[in-house]
């Protein structure tokens, strides 16, 4: 069998019921936070651009975008929820394949989900055949889509979003094979907004999102694609990787969950800034004060230097909200000044009283500190009369190391959503989401969080 | 200045009445013959079921889906009439670039076209734009996106795309240089198709015009694209071609008119059998009688067998009539017995007669004939007595060395056009877009072609 073959019979076979408890609760809490930064995101100006974007093009539909009270055809929905999703840099890191999977899989799956009226089992189950299937994307060529400059996430998102899309229509099996061949030559999105960090990069899962959904209709049509088109000559590894696809990670499907080791980010920044940002709120939740400190010392991985600290000068100097997501001592200072590092954080101009406070932070690179299985910090705060109180954390909250519960997934969706949401909405999206299981037709979820909208239609 | 900022500047700049007459001619000529090949293709079952793919999806919107009597969304028309344009491999080639200009260019510009309420002036305008851009973006890097598995149309055509429809929509140079960026981002399309004959192919340049169309909506809601998306460390050539473009090929922008060199196909075929069509149908009309002749030898150029003439034994035996079209003795058989060599030569099942008349083909490689400058043909008729009726064709007609007249082009079209539109509505077109500069509003002409489907009604 081809891999598109094992892919597709994968996704027809698995029921809700077979999966794992704790499989089926990191997947409700994966589409849980997903929402919530999407809804975030649709809060702030840029998210009001997006969502305008389509215009006329996005008539009447069953699907759901974040933010509007409208409901929109499905695969434009797909293409909105996902560059929403991603826009933010709050949404959840796979980080062994590099995939930040649900802005793909929850865009196109609840879009789907409302299209074709779909239980929340099966649902639940779709968006595991997604987690499954983009994560092996990923791993099937480690850091090659990159090291060719293809953002990971936008070429494995396309073949993972036809998978969920066609299971959620009902395709059969070699329309499924036949989804992801269409996807397959839909996929693309490059590396190159690195040099004006241009909106692209959230565009990026946007689009997978949309060419998955868009792939799995034409295939239901009776279009066909070519059933080697992940492992073949020109498949996607050849094309876009430079490498064939290392197949055998696909041999664990059903027995290995990787949805399991997705990391929750506690802050909409860098996830490299995250473990400082936990050692700077714990110091300060000790007692030292802000006023107190004189100079903060970071110990930071040799290897994240380049993202966060390089050059210094301007890392403590970002132009804006979106500059300083990159920045350490932008995201220390804010822990530092105002006690949180949070969507307001990075929204705008740049603040004065945190540029100073940045002016104060030191780095020095280390190598040996365990990256990339971990993203560790050390971190010092020194004060006036030279005390020093220092702090290392191994792994930032939301990583397998330290894991999120409940009361932590829930805290951040209650503070991003209610940015947009009516409280009301808040507390009944999150109860049906996080009971997904018992929902009988999805739609109702669709249906609360856009007349929940009350307050982001002033904001946004 | 980064080659997307040439590029819009180019795109704004451009006015019909700076174009010379015959590169405005052969604009109305390409367009024309581009619907009327996409017209046939609706006809067909295929053609059918492309335009059904989408179903809710494409709800009401402006522009005309060819075959279809309800205009649709903008970018969805584009996909649709995309793929249907290149879907009978009937659609026009410009050879130096490889590009298959029309079936991007065609279906974005006349839905944009359609949604903006463009003067006819305006839409060959931005056609002329389209096809100096695509062509360049072509010739920037020769056989170089193939020989990494892209196909050249559908990753040069999503920039250019963009840079028409946005040029229809009024985006303005910064907008326009957004709309490359983001294009770039939704560039795909893998040789893959290759190993089973699949529809994708047909779908790529449907999937460009889609995300040329999709970006410049993005960048005039004020998304933005780095404006190095061409020949950045990691923009188009470097990504999908392994090289840096050739910059220098877009200097004589607005001086050198490529859309000149385009040709116009005469069959639904490989281009490769159109020069051996030319000859055999010039016989047949000379009065060599097809129950005469006991044998056809063809002497072929080398370069050219691999497509056309191996395995010969395949090629005498097509499957169906898609794998018809890349088999030389199938298509003399049709010219032979037939005398002609059409949409429905290429329809459905290989038919017995033809293939019992391909049993008698035979066929030489010649090296030193001329390609690819050329795609030359020599071929002989021999007759029971042994008389030998020879003739040599040095390109087929409808290339540069044997341009076509009006004539040519509008009887091609009526051909097309005449499977599914009532005659009044294939007059009444053919007369709209052959004086395209005296329309003030191309919706007219999206109104005949939606109001004229009656025939096809009943065949698609």
């Amino acid at each position: 069998m081809t891999l598109s073959e094992r892919l597709a019979e994968a996704a027809l076979a698995w029921r809700y019921e077979d999966l794992p408890e704790d499989v089926a609760q990191a997947v409700r809490w994966h589409l849980l936070d997903a929402l919530g930064v999407g809804l975030a995101a649709a809060s702030l100006p840029a998210g009001g651009r997006l969502r305008s974007a389509l215009g006329e093009e996005a008539g009447p539909g069953p699907a759901t975008v974040l933010g509007e009270g409208r409901p929109a055809p499905m695969a434009w929905a797909a293409l909105v929820n996902g560059a929403l999703i991603h826009s933010l840099e709050y949404d959840d890191t796979h980080t062994g394949s590099i995939v930040h999977a649900s802005s793909v899989l929850a865009a196109s799956a609840l879009a789907a989900a409302e299209a074709a009226g779909a239980s929340g089992r099966e649902l639940v189950a779709a968006l595991a055949v997604g987690w499954e299937a983009i994560v092996r994307l990923g791993l099937a060529a480690p850091g090659a889509f990159q090291a060719q400059g293809f953002q990971t996430t936008a070429v494995c998102g396309p073949p993972a979003a036809a998978l969920v899309v066609g299971r959620l229509l009902g395709l059969g099996r070699e329309e499924l094979v036949a989804a992801v061949g269409i996807a397959v030559s839909q996929a693309g999105g490059v590396f190159e907004y690195l040099s004006d960090g241009s909106d692209v990069k959230a565009l990026h899962p946007g689009w997978a999102a949309h060419a998955g959904a868009a792939a799995a209709l034409l295939a239901r049509a009776g279009m066909r694609g070519p059933r080697t088109a992940l492992e073949g000559r020109f498949g996607l590894y050849r094309t876009h990787a430079g490498t064939a696809p290392d197949a055998s990670v696909f041999d664990d499907l059903g027995r290995i969950w990787h949805v399991r080791d997705a990391a929750f980010k506690a802050y909409p920044c860098c996830h490299y800034s995250h473990a400082f940002l936990d050692a700077a709120l714990a110091l300060r939740r000790e007692g030292v004060r802000a006023e107190d400190v004189v100079r903060v010392e970071c110990t930071v991985p040799a290897e994240e230097a380049p993202v966060i600290c390089e050059p210094w000068e301007r890392k403590q100097n970002p132009r804006d909200g979106y500059d300083a997501k990159f920045s350490l001592p932008y995201a220390i200072a804010a822990a530092w000044v105002d006690g949180r590092a949070d969507v307001d954080t990075f929204s705008g101009a740049a603040r004065p009283e945190l540029l100073s406070f940045a002016s104060r932070v030191t780095y020095t690179p280390a190598s040996g500190m365990g990256f990339p299985d971990r993203f560790p910090a050390r971190l010092a705060f020194v004060l006036a009369d030279g005390t020093r109180h220092e702090r290392y954390v191994d792994n930032p909250g939301g990583t397998p190391s330290h894991p999120w519960g409940e009361e932590d997934v829930v805290r951040k969706w209650r503070a991003n959503a209610g940015r947009l949401l009516a409280p009301d909405a808040v507390t009944a999206v999150e109860g049906r989401i996080l009971r997904l299981e018992a929902e009988p037709d999805v739609r109702t979820v669709g249906g609360l969080l856009r007349a929940g909208v009350a307050i982001g239609e002033g904001r946004g």
